[in-house]
């Protein structure tokens, strides 16, 4: 249903199933998403967007878990169908349970609440940012 | 600069006063922020929405500094000055460095720019709801 | 602090003059707000956006005053400073009181934290659309 | 379609049966929604918004006609297709026609762009905000 | 699967005729989309918006093309399913490419990022809003 | 006025010069924004986004002035204070002018208010989507 038709693996260029081959070993899955395959379309951004993703979903300060679930958050905060779908995909493979994925939902609404109350009642910023 | 004049402690109802006094207290803070003298203008609201806070940033399966760090991305990914400002200042209080708000901002910033691909590109969810 | 210079009355082209002259009339000021100082750049946008706004905010089968109050609900869902004054300036000249905001606030904020639970739990509408 | 699967009626706790029951009573139903079943999920947050849902939109300053549309203003901006539906729905069944529908829109429309073109131009508010 | 029911060209009042005919006139299609039959429950809205798009996306110092893929930029970012699909269909037939439309969709994605970038670092505006 | 602060020329570590030094030679100004200043204080992201935009915004199938007027529409529609700002500048250096700028804005306020009407109204995309 995407807007130009996917990239298959059997006539991509060997760039991109340079890429394709790494999403697969990379994720332990043998087939390349929908959204790696459209995004083929425009070998560089397929590039550009996997190294980025590796990179910033990489263990570091922040777990994969908690990074899913931030991704998760921001989603749905942007109504995205296709995203939503596969973050909650990814963060349940990583060990969230209905428990921690209601208790994120309780978070995200809340604070959308609260976002269009500050911004309803006009409020400014009370103190200045915190330097760290 | 808020819509409405915020409700001042010495002018406040009894009700309010007895939210005020509880934010005071758990916050540990001598003065009540603006949004929530603000939000005070209509009392069924401050009252409830104080109760949705406490409950919900309780500790639980998440703990409070990943949730602040959730309300981080979802007041970045709606653009809400005054929510960015509070959200940060309190998970700068809870632990989050330099670091781990670069990290954060890394995987706002990156799944804000998925979305927009898997909009943009109609990309239709291409796995079934994962099921717990 | 807008992006390009207003247009002034003074050095306005008597097609904006005409726009100005009826605004200034229509909405019983003696001086046109910024917006409209602005938008003046483009003068077949600022003729045609001036037409559209009387149309739609006439009384009709809804009234002005709930015309402007859904204006309230867009412009803080959208985060729009520049709107949520104006529109909330206009909504109290036209009878809303500090309550009547309260209740708007409190249904403009329920809304957007359903919508996000809406979004990120991936729930389908559970029943046809309704025709009338 | 949800991410997790809906609680049924007939395996859910007895605190979430009775908000259920609650539902059904109130809005004279004998099917809980999709949206409610799915939200069971984190009983505290199915509890905690059938009680503020509840009391927002009962009669007050704001009629529950007037309320529901605003919902609809809100979702429509939000693009929430699942609310959108389902507060549409709401809304008819409380005497909102085709033309009432029409109307709305219209002003949902215009001032989803008049908060962009202010945005996009950067007008700063013009006045200071008015006070009660 | 629009809220109401879309209006027939058969039973179309002369008014919404007439928008009906100038449309597949001006577009060469011997149908109305459904966006269009939709938004006629609403005559004077119709007409006026219908009048809006004409003067809009005509040829002037922007061409259609680039209109067309500014639509897509905007309908991309509101995550709008209807919006993509017909400004991405009409793109291509004013000769968007696969290539074109990989690079639009890059620029669109890039600064979706950068924006919640900004906003999450809170970063004021470095210079005063240029003046032509 | 940002989160943290900007990390200074002089304190900078040589990868974080090395982006500094790049960026002001390709942009010909002798002192690096706050947003990159801002940013650096995670110096991956620095170095990656940097790359990033160098690579979207150089001259390929789309032109510069169209990429910065893309950018603006995708600003204007986030209500990106920062962006709109720093984008305006960009494209009117490029030679956007008032009149462009006009049309510009006119196709972005079009397209947000067309957006809500189709979600809305419930419109589903009355085409499959178009294949090159």
């Amino acid at each position: 249903m995407a807007t130009v038709d996917t990239v298959e693996y059997d006539r991509a260029s060997p760039e991109v199933k340079a890429v394709y081959d790494d999403i697969m070993a990379t994720r332990k899955i043998d087939r390349v998403p929908d959204f790696w395959r459209t995004v083929a379309n425009h070998p560089p951004t397929l590039a550009r967007l996997w190294e980025e993703l590796k990179a910033v979903m990489a263990p570091g300060r922040l777990d994969p878990l908690t990074k899913e679930m931030i991704a998760i958050a921001v989603s749905a905060t942007n109504s995205c169908a296709y995203c939503v779908n596969s973050h909650t995909a990814a963060a349940m493979k990583l060990g969230m349970d209905r428990e921690m994925l209601g208790e994120l939902m309780a978070v995200v609404g809340l604070f959308n609440k609260t976002n269009k109350l500050a911004d309803g009642y006009q409020i400014a910023p009370d103190v200045f940012p915190p330097k760290e």
